[in-house]
Order: structure tokens, then C-alpha cells, then sequence
């Protein structure tokens, strides 16, 4: 869905407010205002790079909310090839362990060891 | 930082908004307040499970932040054992793969498959 008319009808939002909001994650550089039409002007929002990196985000709220808001929630993220359920998880880029929150530490990024490198 | 005036002093808060949010925060099961004196009546607010898993909400967002609001930010998340970078990211609990938002999806929790056995 990436279409004003279509977002009202999915969301049942009011045109004014979704309007608004529309403008604000147009402005945060979350959603791009992109032309399909000259006449009548017409546009598609499309996610920008930075919109799809909330996904981690959402995910981690989302999970947050399954295990303690709403437990009884009749859905779950799944691994789409496996069928098995998905986690958002804290890693390290180096040796991919997933960590605690006693694992991590807040460093000067000077300090940082560097990336691996890719095969 | 546990402790009412510790809050206070590291945050900055006003007392009456610190009052408030540490009331939401216990009444949402973030905070337990724990008894540490009865004389004057004093307490801990201690962090709740589900206060503990909020840790992969804050760091995705922490994240996000890092790449696309402050990207010249000076501080980044470290894995404390190896200095190496630490980034949230969603993976299948079975075979361990890190998703990208195509690679998941939403099924209902009773058609998941098994989680994998515990060695």
C-alpha cells in the first residue's frame, strides 16, 4: 500500500489526520513523496532507506508486546522459508553471539574494532 | 540508579514528573518498587522482566538513530568482550539466519513450527 486513497481505506483514518502524518514521515525521511501522476497530481509514498530500517524496531516492539502486553496474541513472526518463529536479537558483527544486556557496552566509535571482513 | 534521588539527580527530572513516570512505569510492569526501608518508607525500582526485554526495543531504535538521525554520533554499542560493533537484527530461532523484512512473516502462533531442542 503505498497510495493515499488506499492507506484511508486500510487504516479507516480521517483525510486530515492522515494527511498530517503522511507529511510528518515525509519530513522524518521515513516515507518518500514520489509522482505517478501529473495530472491530477498524484503520488506514491514510498519507504526510504531509513523507513525500512525501523524494522528492527517495530519488530522489537511488536515481540516486546507478544511476550508481555498480549501474550495470548493469536499471531508471531515466522521465518517465511521454515516456518519457525523469528526474534529480534542483539549480535555482535564480529562473532555473531547473541548478547545480554551485560554483554554490551557503549564505546567511543574511535575505539571500535573493526568490521569483519566479507568473504 | 535505583533509588528515587538518584533518578533525580541523573535525570535532571523535577520531582512531581519523576513521581509520575516512575507511577507508569510500575503500573505497566516495567518497575517493581521493592520495600529497602520501612522508616522512612524508601524503595528501589527495580527492573521488571518484562522491564529487561525492553532492551532490544531500545537498542533497535538506539540504532536506528545512529544511522539515520546522528550519524556523527560519538558513542556506539560494543560487544564488551571483543570491542567489536553490536547491531539488533531479527533472526529465525531455528536455523539462525539473520531476516531481512522479505524473508518474514505473520502466521498464526498454532501453524508455527517447533522451536529447535535445547542441546
Amino acid at each position: 500500500v503505498t497510495r493515499f486513497d488506499d492507506f484511508r481505506e486500510n487504516l479507516g483514518t480521517p483525510r486530515n489526520a492522515l494527511r498530517d502524518r503522511l507529511a510528518k514521515l515525509v519530513d522524518s525521511g521515513v516515507l518518500a513523496k514520489v509522482p505517478y501522476s501529473d495530472q491530477p497530481p498524484r503520488y506514491d509514498y514510498l519507504l526510504t532507506d531509513a523507513g525500512r530500517d525501523l524494522w528492527p524496531v517495530l519488530t522489537a516492539m511488536r515481540q516486546w508486546g507478544d511476550r508481555h502486553g498480549r501474550p495470548d496474541g493469536p499471531i508471531r513472526m515466522a521465518h517465511a522459508a521454515c516456518g519457525a518463529p523469528a526474534s529480534t536479537v542483539v549480535i555482535c558483527e564480529s562473532c555473531e553471539g547473541q548478547l545480554g544486556h551485560g554483554d554490551a557496552t557503549m564505546l567511543p566509535k574511535a575505539s571500535l574494532a573493526p568490521p569483519p571482513v566479507s568473504p
